[in-house]
């Protein structure tokens, strides 16, 4: 199959150089099998909103199932001449034996808890840092800004249509996937319908109507080609005196004789608000109520609220470079510590202190919980543990800030539920991925399940994430001792 | 060779749908010979600064080259119902026929000059839209985000570090390749290493550091492990009290003893203004004025030019996500318009009216010449032309504002360029494309070549990018005509 990207596309040396400097350490120096814990985690939802939604893992899964080094880049290694001869065997004969536990891809996640956990020999944890963080920072952050888009939307459809400004190749392909999870309904992208399902739309350019001597021409010759598809780009030379007019005029002499209805119009230029509510009285007039009008320039969720505010009429939102992007916020900032090393059979918590308060880690190889209220099925709040604590559900749970914990709140009747699913056991994968379609369907269902304090676009309410007593003893423990 | 990028990869699907639903039409219509000319130009320069750089032409070359829809394409689109069997007939013996003309990469761009120029069968031309805007617009964005950054470091160099933050795979590969364009000195990304030769870099990360008991464990067995390239990450506890103290103590005890010199030492964290006169300092009191200190957190051209500013000692920048993203300007917006199709041997100019009046097109197939100042070697001006007009460089050229016609300028004594380089002749390559290293070499000239008004960070001069006369008319004449 012509599929450039999907199980075929070897990303084994997309990663930094410094994974295989320190790599190499670790085996010349004898401690490759050394058994490390690390923690992908991140600090600032973007754009300040509530929430992120995390995507990515079916992209990484494929990688580490391909994982290999070939033998010309052991030659090109070679040419570096400082990596031994020993770790250069070591990459040629690569096996993966990791455990590795993540998210569901369209859950929500939140500052600071471990949304991928990998355990295992720290010269190969180590080195799939790279990948992990940049598969899954791109798609979170494309996926957590669609649902903001989606969410301003209120029901009515977002299309994806952003691939020529995405930041290549992939960030067309996969942020078309990660937009679909996080709830646009298509994508004009066609290699990401082609790969992922991701369903591909698309009507005309301006350049369709500009090839023609007259718009009315070009609108007769599209409707004639596509009668019951027929969507009408109106805006190529005056929208409301020349494209609507020469539409309707189309629609009458071509859909309606053939005893179709036209599928919309739509407007990518001018003021949106005004345009989108005289096209709907001017349809609505010429018998075309159920015409629908697609909007199309520089939205983003911003801007879509506030045309609702203004009671625009669209039925369909474009939205392009400012999704595809994140324009208004363009980096997820996920990184990758080392939070625990076995030693005989005992994980040793680790902790990176920084001038930063905020950039201190939680040590320790960690389980992660949510509480949603028997009642109400919302999310209470996120508990992280330490991997082997049991959590009660008979018990009182007292929950604090980490960060204030005199705020206290005590939690009872609740339904726990696992974050960490495992993906690898010894380098085998074990996890099936689910349909994006259910991933999609996921998402949105955990989306549901937030207050909607936490879903404001702007001063959301914050999402308890908590550490337990004893996890949150450890991390005080090792403050205390590495304080200089 | 494991290469999944380079001349490998088959990136015919990845378009917009609709440039298929309109490829489609001009086929059925028995339309797709006609001969069109687009345009590819861009409005606004990212960070409102005063140029641009252009770049990804060899990427644009590699994707022409593989143009081929597969019988699964074919199999895919069929399924779509919507495509007539003569269209898919035709996709599947597709082969490239048009012409393009585009600039050098790593050539200073200016707004509304055609970058790239397209002529062939309308169904060709257009349908190769999405991956000409895709490809230019990102490696354009990073390349002139690199550029702004390395005038910032005023010599020093940077080093590009944001694969993890890059908006997927490609974004991280292919944008190393714009940074060394740019002027980067070195990328982390192995990948771009091994595909374009951009020299790859790295040490350590914290990682590193907290794996051994003490932060001097880690350096001592780093240093000799890589006793003469020794770099130590030095802010993983305590920049100042620990760090600094340890990596002199271990630049002592081991490189110092073999007769070799240590490289450096990175900060990571903190105020690194502050930090790195004390390190400074610290470094020479030992006997150590030749270490070299990196820095390397959340940093970008404004960042740099303040550290420098407050005499920072800084010898080598990395830069990550602010480079790697574009973060304060993440979209460049190149778009493709068509603006002439031939009729008869003549070429008919098109135009897109706009209710934004800076949306305006300028019709017409055309040429684009740089105009040089034979005394000092610096550029005058863009002249944009009919492309058929010729130049006489012994004249003397009355520029004018297009915008605003009664701001002229006569020049004399002018170098001539001529901006657009044929690539492809009727689907023939007839580019050979440099070295990256030469392309790289040419962005730092040419831009040498710009005012240094033209280059400031904020409010810079604005560029000439002015109409020949003939060229103007015809924009006027057609702008009077299609008034409504």
């Amino acid at each position: 199959m012509n599929n450039p990207w999907k199980s075929e596309r070897n990303l084994t040396m997309l990663l930094d150089f410094y994974e295989l400097t320190m790599s190499n350490g670790f085996l010349v120096n004898n401690m490759q099998d050394k058994t490390a814990v690390f923690d992908m985690f991140f600090r600032d939802i973007p754009d300040s909103g509530g929430f992120a939604i995390f995507a990515g893992l079916e992209q990484l899964i494929e990688y580490v199932n391909l994982l290999r080094f070939t033998e010309e880049d052991i030659e090109y290694l070679r040419g570096k001449r400082i990596f031994d001869e020993r770790f250069l065997e070591y990459l040629l004969n690569f096996e993966f034996q990791c455990d590795i536990w993540a998210f569901r891809e369209g859950t929500p996640i939140f500052p600071n808890e471990p949304v991928v956990v990998v355990r295992g020999p720290i010269i190969q944890a180590q080195m799939i840092e790279t990948m992990i963080l940049l598969t899954i920072n791109h798609q979170s952050l494309i996926a957590t800004k669609a649902n903001r888009v989606v969410r301003a939307a209120k029901g009515k459809p977002v299309m994806e249509f952003g691939s020529r400004r995405a930041q290549s190749y992939d960030a067309a392909i996969y942020g078309a996937r990660a937009a679909y999870i996080g709830g646009c309904s298509s994508s004009a992208c066609v290699m990401a319908d082609r790969l992922f399902g991701v369903p591909a739309i698309g009507t005309m350019a301006h350049s369709w109507v500009q090839t023609f001597d007259t718009e009315y021409d070009a609108f007769l010759c599209y409707a004639r080609t596509y009668p019951d598809c027929c969507t009408l780009l109106v805006d190529t030379y005056n929208t409301l005196r020349s494209g609507i007019p020469n539409a309707i005029k189309v629609f009458d002499e071509v859909i309606k004789p053939l005893g179709l209805r036209p599928k919309g119009i739509r407007i990518d230029s001018g003021d949106i608000a005004y345009l989108s509510k005289k096209a709907r009285k001017m349809l609505d007039d010429a018998g075309y109520p159920d015409c629908r009008i697609v909007a199309s320039n520089s939205l983003d969720e911003y801007i879509i609220r506030d045309l609702f505010l203004q009671d625009a009429r669209i039925d369909l939102f474009g939205v392009g470079e400012n999704l595809i992007t994140s324009k208004s916020d363009p980096v997820f900032g996920g990184v990758y510590k080392l939070v625990a090393i076995e030693e005989n059979g005992v994980y040793i918590p680790k902790i990176k202190i920084s001038e930063t308060v905020d950039k201190i880690t939680t040590p320790g190889f960690k389980s992660a919980y949510r509480f949603f209220s028997r009642e109400t099925g919302q999310a209470i709040a996120d508990y992280i543990t330490v991997f082997d604590e049991t959590v009660n559900l008979d018990d009182k749970i007292v929950l604090f800030d980490p960060n204030a914990t005199w705020k206290k709140k005590t939690v009872t009747g609740f339904e726990c539920v696992q974050l960490l699913t495992p993906i690898y056991k010894k380098g085998k994968q074990v996890y099936t991925m689910p349909a994006l379609s259910d991933i999609k369907d996921y998402c949105a269902a955990q989306v549901g399940r937030l207050w909607d304090e936490v879903k404001r676009f702007e001063n959301p309410h914050r999402y308890y994430v908590d550490l337990s007593r004893k996890l949150y003893d450890i991390k005080q423990g090792l403050l205390t001792n590495l304080a200089l």
